[in-house]
Order: structure tokens, then sequence, then C-alpha cells
């Protein structure tokens, strides 16, 4: 059994890393920070979870760490990046749910993120962890976790840009909607229910951080640059989110090579599903870690359409972390992801 | 005052208009159909209706029209079509809310709406009922009132094609979000509670009706031929609905010259807000006639994005109507249509 | 044109006073206060207002203030207590819509309210204006606008106490259901789309303020003591509520005398509609002023079950205020009030 | 591996079965029926179900039923008491998620089902499978699994009345919340997101079908004729379901001793947990079998208020139906029910 650790386990995403490790064969969590919630016990928001286990703060759970553990980081980029050096430093590995170690070029973090790196030589280091698509060797000891939207576009558009199905001299158009729980647990009113129901809110246009997650994704893919112009909306549900991602079609793409495209690439994918029967939906892989994919030729206007949905807590987060712990430890990718068979409703 | 009828006033448009004409002071309802309350007073479902006037057949309302009267078609677009003739042939006026009258091209029908159009030379007389696009001249017998979709994406992207915004060698892409009441009212296990609630379904790909509808207006805007590729999804909110459309920017495009676009086209229209300080949403507009809109040109991809948010069922429908109906009669356009100001929550 | 003004007129509350006085033919709005939006037009938010009235601070609105003026306090009940009095010495005539007012006994609000009520001779002046039930004589200067839960609690049972229908010795329950706006508009984890959605949530079991406003109510109608006991609930909606009030029947009730009472005690009340065919809902109320009231006599367990629907802002908050100016300025009592007809959806 | 059969497996109850008994150690699904996707594979629903697994007709799944075989019927309830007899004429132990044996007065079918019990001997002979409360002798081989708002409100209300906390000559009140999966899976215009969403609706009062269970089993436990009233509600959410229990206190309870008959009578069990520090809320238990129980005594109208609130398709019904599968074959009470641990959001 292998040690796990939490640092910042009162968010959605923390909790739902608990609900996932629990279900984990291979490991035991060790550890879990949580400012809100230190001294009280973690099976108070998860029920399943030992009784003898309580939430701590950051620095106990530091205290607590040795070498081969492995410390999950669900905290804001800026604590991630004080935070994984140190870990690091004592021989523990790091799985980081944050941006602060996903992007390959330090200077794109002031724009994106709005701080300077402080730890640049590690950002070569990290393996960004989305596994379908990131060839890996070795065993990381440091994964970057990409971001739920970031997944669900690459996913999406891999097989456009992998295969030359679309124009290269076109951006790549990202439309994403997401539920709540994507913008984190807080006190804020435009998150209050009497605001986000019954509306959709379209929010950080041509400045949401998970664009050049995505460009850089692809462009590796593509084997050149690939721009994203992507827009992100708000819209009244908790868990999931699916991306539409347009393209203008290469001449002469037909329906049938859009479809191959995608079979090849996510054949062998566990996590993936191509649908050609009706178009991917975030409900049937709510609590899943499914990521639905499709693909649409429009002969009239000559575009793709192409679609992920996947659930923003799960694949989108807690779930392709396991997925990347599985990596690290060398174990079957599907360890302890399956049989949690969630869907809709 | 001006005599007016509604045939099919049982579904959610009906009713809508049922609510905004009972504040018209230049008309007076006297009639309306409704096969499932025919019989019974329309007061039951809008509280503020005189308690005389009862729900009848279309077959009743028909024996009460006379020359002069303004009848509402909120029936599906093959009762519309059977109904309009009829009514025109006794010197009645015609609102039709259904589609079939918005195309000038009888053969687009059987591809579009699935029937072949029986009353041809009718096209080539219908007013095409965006006021804020459509150019008038007199007082139009027969008027075709646009879908929702179309409103909504022709008022986005007007400005990009009629002042050169974009490239003239790609399609628009229009992502559409609604609520259910657009899909109308009926008993359809797909829209039930728990099939919709949680989740995000894009639907009809690439072959939905209103794509045509757009390209006629835009098309004529541009003075070319423009291509839509539309992709609208169903968003778990009852009314409402956002549409964002991307382009490609023409070269040397600022953002400047996009808000002075906008601002030109929509300067003098009562009923559309150009936002520049947050993007468009419906929650704001609705139970509104409003549309709002916004664009921003994002540097990084050259790519222009343009939203349009309004109420489905009334800038979408029975709003827009009661703007024609005031076209037809010579009134001031926000005739009716103020202070009804609805809005968040 | 009667001047009126609004302190508070930032929250749901108060933008919804704005948008009913707006129609309202008699009184013109002439300033409203809101801290959050101070400077900034009424229009951003109500886009039918005159652009040039500002948002400005409550001094500013003081400021302004004349005899003879009506002032709208859609403040917290402290802010209340200390505004009401000094408009009152100004001439000015007060519409309170929080509980500073509401309670004969000052001695009840350290328990109810946390505060020692500081003004407790106008507790004798004020009216509480809950037209349907409380008897008037003159036009008072100082009306207490009822709780949305107490209003709807009330007109569900007062047929039961006024006319004997129920036990007296046993206490009336009553279970109350509101939407999110009932809470008021901030920024409060517990209120967030994440943590309201999908959940009911039962709050302020045995302690709600607005229970002794319903045993005031009753009480006086019944000619002796009548006891409640409160179970509020929050459900995810954003406008409506529900109570449904218990109670043990008298022996030899029956159906038709249940029914008796209600139509007697509701006849003449504009607002009130007595159903018998279906339960009252929210829904169909949304936006009007109306309450829906509707009671069943169970034979099995000799019990009544009465049900009062209302959206909580308006004849919960805002529209009864405007009941209740009318009833001030000697007007009619529907004025302003129809015929803005909401309902479903 | 005990064989298990599902008969109507495509509502939302028989998905939820196929869910959990996936991952139930000791059984194995060999057939599963389904009218609509008769002969599609299960997985094309519940996705980690073994690919080979397909949808049958009744009969297909009949025709593969030997003795010893469980077979779960999540059919109506008139198919429930035609295929119970046969099922267990082959040797096959029935548990039964209809109301087909709930009750064990036949007489009662004919007013609370409308139908006539044409299977009278077995009702002597089915156990009730509250496993909290119904004691059990023996291993049945035919167990009629309680209804959702049943188990909720005798779980709520068994310490008041098997403790004597209440007055023995008043009916229990009983106010349940439930969400739309309860109604079913279907096309229902008064279920659909457009007439749900943003309204409360009271439904079946005084003749909901679960008010003589919750008789019966409260009337065992007190030793006496309890009487119910119930009324129940549908609010907008999907899953899950909220009881209140109103009653008068006997003279001289406290809260102590409130508490202290929660504690005693549900201390042992497994999935019940008794709140103190807040009210049970049907979120936290989502997905979950447990039921949050919570009671509060109102010194002030010295009234008891208790509530319960689970998962109307879990413990309400398929996660139930696993606790009384593992009596039935002698397993531990938890075996397949942990460590699903779901909760909000």
């Amino acid at each position: 059994m292998h040690r796990v650790l939490i640092f910042g386990a009162s968010g959605y995403t923390g909790l739902e890393l608990v609900h996932w490790l629990l279900w984990h064969p291979e490991v035991r969590l060790v550890a879990a920070s949580s400012d809100r919630w230190a001294g009280r016990p973690v099976c108070a928001q998860v029920p399943a979870v030992d009784p003898s286990l309580l939430f701590t703060s950051h620095d106990e759970v530091l205290a607590q760490v040795s070498a081969g553990d492995v410390a999950f980081l669900a905290t804001p980029a800026e604590t991630s990046l004080a935070l994984a050096p140190r870990l690091l430093d004592r021989g523990a590995r790091v799985i980081d749910l944050s941006g602060a170690f996903r992007l390959a070029a330090a200077e794109a973090y002031p724009q994106w993120y709005g701080f300077t790196h402080s730890a640049a030589p590690l950002l070569a280091e990290a393996y960004y962890g989305l596994p379908e698509l990131s060839p890996l060797s070795g065993r990381p000891r440091l994964i970057a976790n990409p971001g739920c939207y970031a997944t669900a576009a690459a996913l999406a558009a891999a097989p456009l840009v992998a295969r030359d199905l679309v124009l290269k001299d076109a951006p790549l158009i990202v439309d994403g909607k997401s539920g709540t729980t994507g913008a984190g647990r807080k006190a804020d009113e435009a998150l209050s229910f009497s605001e986000v129901d019954e509306t959709v809110r379209p929010y950080r246009l041509t400045r949401h951080q998970h664009t050049p997650e995505m460009e850089q994704t692809l462009s590796r893919l593509a084997g050149r640059d690939v721009l994203v112009s992507f827009a992100p909306h708000l819209v009244p549900l908790r868990r999931g989110l699916i991306v539409a991602v347009y393209a203008p079609a290469r001449p002469g793409v037909t329906q049938r090579e859009v479809d191959a495209a995608f079979d090849e690439l996510y054949r062998a994918a566990p996590f993936v599903r191509v649908l050609t029967d009706r178009p991917p939906e975030p409900g049937p892989v709510a609590r899943t870690n499914l990521c639905d994919v499709g693909a649409w030729f429009d002969p009239h206007s000559r575009s793709i359409l192409a679609f992920a949905a996947l659930d923003n807590l799960v694949k989108g987060a807690a779930g392709q972390a396991i997925q990347n712990l599985n990596l690290m430890l060398g174990l079957a990718p599907t360890t302890g992801l399956f049989p949690r068979a969630g869907g809709h409703p």
C-alpha cells in the first residue's frame, strides 16, 4: 500500500479526491489538510472514511511526509508553487491539480496566471498528465494535472489537428459550458443560486488561463502552432462541462474520415468513448472518469464540429489525478477508477 | 382599438402573447383558440384577462375574423401555411410566429422543414419581421416573425458582416444555448426535469431550421453569400437563450472599430442594448423585449467573439410579434412593450 | 402624483419595488438609496427607469424627503428602526418592509430579532399591513409590511381559526418552503448554486422570526391565543414560497364547510384566489401580487391541510407594500398592481 | 456467487439496481429485462457492465430463472403481482420494489392501489423489508421493499411512537418533499423541466399510497393504531427526498429525551445517522444508502419536529433492496453498500 496525502482537501476537488482514493486498492490516505476544517474528522464530509482520520493544517501534513509518499496538491497555484519543491526535496512525489506546472514556458505565467514562476526548472521536468495524449518515458516524480476545460478541448480537437482534418491557418474556436463546481467552493454573490439559476454567463473572454494549455497540447500533436480562441460560459448545473470545438475542414474531408480519426486515436483509451449516434453531454458521464467525444462534418458550411463532455471534478480533476497516480506507481490505468459507474441522473 | 385574435394560444408562445396583448393600449384580444382548453376561460391561465373570454377551437376563431383584424398564428408551420391564405382572403392581416413564411426561397422548405411549400407567392410578399435589420416599405399584411435563435444570431452578427469586420471566405460559427420553453410545451421524456437538469445537450447539429434564416438575413446585409454553421444546445433553464458568433477578423480590425460598428447599427434601436463592460446573458433580459449584444476582438487568435442574449418567448417570439404589430398598424415601435421591465431574478 | 423614495434599493426586494413603482399611475419615484451602486443610474438595473435617476446614499435620500412623501424602507430591521422616526418627524409617511415594526409587543424583539426596541411607542401606532386580514381605521402614517412566510401562513390559516374549523388546544403546524431570493442578495457559500441545487434544507427550526407574526395575526382573528410551530425549508428555486398549515379538525367539520370558510373570507379579496381543483403552487403566481390558497379535509386522519403560495418578492414584499401604499393614499387597492400578469414559466 | 436477475431494468430504479449490483461482491447479474431497450447492451446505460449482457424481454428473463436465484422486480405493482408467484413457484426468491406486497391487509389494496389483490396468501408471508424497524425470523423468500416516503417517514417517526414521546390521540403530520426521479421515467408534460423548475407542487393530498405503509409500520412499533396525514410535494431536484414529521409532544418531554430515543434506536444501524448539530437534508446523502434523521423539541408550541432525508433511488429503493438481498442471503448488512460514498454535490 502506497501512502498518499492531500493538501487542500476541503474544496470540491479535494473532497472528490478523498472519495476516489477510498476505493483505490493500492493506496492509503494518511493525511489531508484543510484550513476550514482542521481538527475535525474527514468522515464528517465523506462518510466512508475511517473516523480516526482528521483534517489538519498544511504544516501538519508536511510534517508527515516521507520519501516515496505521493502528495496531491488541490491548492491554489501559488500555494502549489511553494509546496511542490519542498515535497520533492523530501523525496515525495507530487501530483499538482493547480496550473502551477502545466505550462512549459515560464514566461507565459505572468500573462495567464498573474505571477512570475519561481521554480522554472521544475517546468521542464513536470509531466503534463493528460495520459491519452501525452507521451511518457519513465516514471515522473512531478505531474501537472491538466485543467478541466483543457482536458476536454484537447480530447475533442486532438484528432482534428493530429490527422490534418482542419485548415492549418485558422484558429480553433472553443466554446465551453461548465457547471458551478468548476468555479470552486466559496462565498461569492455572483455564484449564488439566485444569480446563477435561469441564466448562462460568458466569462473571462479572450483571457482564460486554460487557453495556453490547449494550445501547448495541440501544437505538439499537430507539429505546428495551433491557435485557440476560447469562450467559457457558466451554466446552471453543479457538475460537468462540455466543450465544442469548431474549425473549417480541410477540402475533401468526409464524415467517414472524421470518424476514423477519432476511432484510431481513442480505440485503446479506456476512459474516452467515441459517440457517433448522439452528441456527448455531461449528464451521462457525471461521477465517472469518462470523457465522451464525437465530431460532425457539416458539408453545408464545410466546418467540423467536435464535442467533448466530462465531469469537471473527475476526468477534469480528481479522476485524472488518479490516472496519473497509476502512471506514477506503474499500475494499470484503470486501477481504482472502475466500477464507479456514475451517470445520469 | 384594433381587434386581434390568436390561433394556438395554449403553447408557451401563445400564452406569452396573451400576456403582452393585455397591456397593449391600441388593441383588444377578441378570440383565442386552444385545442386543449377549448371552452375554458382564458383567465384560468392568465389571471388578468377578462373572465368572459373563453378559449375556442380554430374554426370558431376563424368564424369571428373580419376585414382589418390582426391574427397571430402561434401554430405549427403546416397549420400556419393552411390558415394564412384563408385569413388574408377575408381581409385580415397575419403575423405568423412559425417558420412557414420566413424563407424567401420556396425550394428551401423540403430540406429544412420537411414539406413542400403550398403558398409560394406569399413568400415574396411576406415581410421578415426583424425590424432592426429588415427594411420595410409600406404596411405589410403578412409578417413572418423570426425564429428565436435566428433573431439572436442575426443581431449579434449583423455588424460583423455589414461593416466588413470579418473575413469573407470563412463561415460564421454560431453556438446557441437555449432553455426548455424553446422546445415547446409537451409530454416528452427527453424534456423531463430528470433528463434535462444537470446536463447540457447539443441537438439538431448541422440541420437546425433556423440556419437558413440566419444566412438569408446576413447575406442580404453583407451583399454576399454568408454561410453559417449552427450548433444549438439545450441548457437547464426555462426561458432565455444566448448565442455566440465566432469569426476570423479581417486584418487590421480593432476593438474600437468593433464597438463603433455595434454602436452605429443599434444606436437608434430601442430594444437592442450594446454592452461593453460585461458579456450579454439571458437573465437580465428575461421577460423583456430586449436583446443584449456585445462583441470582443481577440488579438491572440485574431477572432471576433460576438454574443446576443434574449428571452426566447419575448424578443424571440411574442414580444417581437408585438413590435411587428406596431409596424403593421403604424404605431410607435415600443407601444405596449414598455415598461414591462423584467430582468433577473 | 405622489412622491415616493426607497431606502435600500439594491437588494432583491428594493429592486422589485422599483419595478412595481414604475407602473403605478399615481406615484413618482424620486430617490433610491443603494450602498453598492451609489452614483450609478437606476436604469442599469431596471431598464425602464428614467436614465437621469441615480442611486444615492441613505443620507442623500434623507435630504430630499419632504412632508407628505412616502418612504419605503427595504433595509435591515435595525436600519429601519433608526430611519423611521427621523422620516416621520419630517412629516413623511413610512412603509417599512423589515420586521422593525411588525410585532405589537416591544418585549418580543430581543428573543426574535436580537435587539431591544428603541421606538416602542411607534409599535402601537404602526398598521400591520396585511390588508386582507388587518382592520384599518383612518390612514396610517407608518405601515409595517408583513413577512413573506407570515403573509402566506396567515392567509392559509385565517379561515381555520376565524371560523373555528380546528381544535383549539392544538398548535398550528406550519411547514414553509421558500426560494433563495427570500434569503437576500449576498455572498454566502451556503447560498451558492453548488450548495443549494439538488437539495432541500430545513433552517431556523423553532426560532424563525416570522413565528410571532403569524401568532399575532391569527390570535387576533381567533380571539384566543394561537400557537404556531414553524419549520421553514430552503428549496432550489429563486422566487416563490409555499406554506402548508396542518391542524386537527374540529369534530363534525366537512369539506364543504372548509370551502365555505375560505370563500367567505376571500370572496372580495382581489389578490387571494381560493383553489378547489388543484393545490396552490408558487409557479403560477410568480411575478404577480396573487396569493393562491386552498384547503383539504382529510377524513382519514381528521386533519385539515391548508396551503398558500405566493411570490416572496411580490405579495410577500414589494407588491404588498404597494397594496399598503394604496391604503395609505386612499387609492383603489389594485392600483398599479394589475395587469402585471406573471405566472409560469 | 449468487445469481440475480432484474425485471424492469430501464426505469430509474432498475438502472440504479444495476449500478449497485455491479459492486456487490457476492452476486452476479445474469439477466435484465427492459421493454424499451430489449436487444441492446446494458453497458450502453451503465458503462461498467460487461458488454455481453443485453437487455431482454420479461419472458426471456423468466426463462432463465432457476431455483435459488434472486429476482428483483422493479416493475409496476400489477406486473409484480403477476410475476412473483411464478418466480416463487420455480424456487426463486423475490425482492419486489413495487407496492404489491407491502400491505399486510389485502382489503387495503382497492382503496390505495386501485386493484383487488390476487395473491393474498403471499401478503402474510412477505417480509416488509425496512431492516432497521422490521423484526425478521429466518430467511424470507419474498421481500416487499418499502416505498421511499414510507422509509423516511417511518425512520423519522419510529423513536417518537416507540418511546412514547408524542401524544397518542393526535395523528402524525408528515410533510414530504421529493425530487422528480421519484415520479419515474416517462413522457409527462407535468414532469417537464418547464413545468417543474421554479415551483413546488403538492400532489396526491390525502390519498398517497405510502400512507398505509407508514401507519402499518408505526402502529406495530407503537402497539396501538397510529394515524398519519401525509402531504407530498414535488420539488425541483432530481434525486432525494426529505420528510418532516410533526406531532404534539407528551407533557414533560425534553430535547435530551428525544435525542436519547433516536440514539438508542439507531446506534447500531449502519445506514442511519442521527444528526443533532444541523437538520437532515437530501444533498449530503445523495447516492448513498444513508438516511439522516434528527428531531427537535419546540418548547414554544410543545411540538416535536422530526426529519429524515434519503436518496429516493438508494435507501428509498435500490440500496434498501440490496440491504434486503443481504438479509435474504445471510450476508453482512453493509455488503456491497460501502464504500460508495456519494454526497454533495
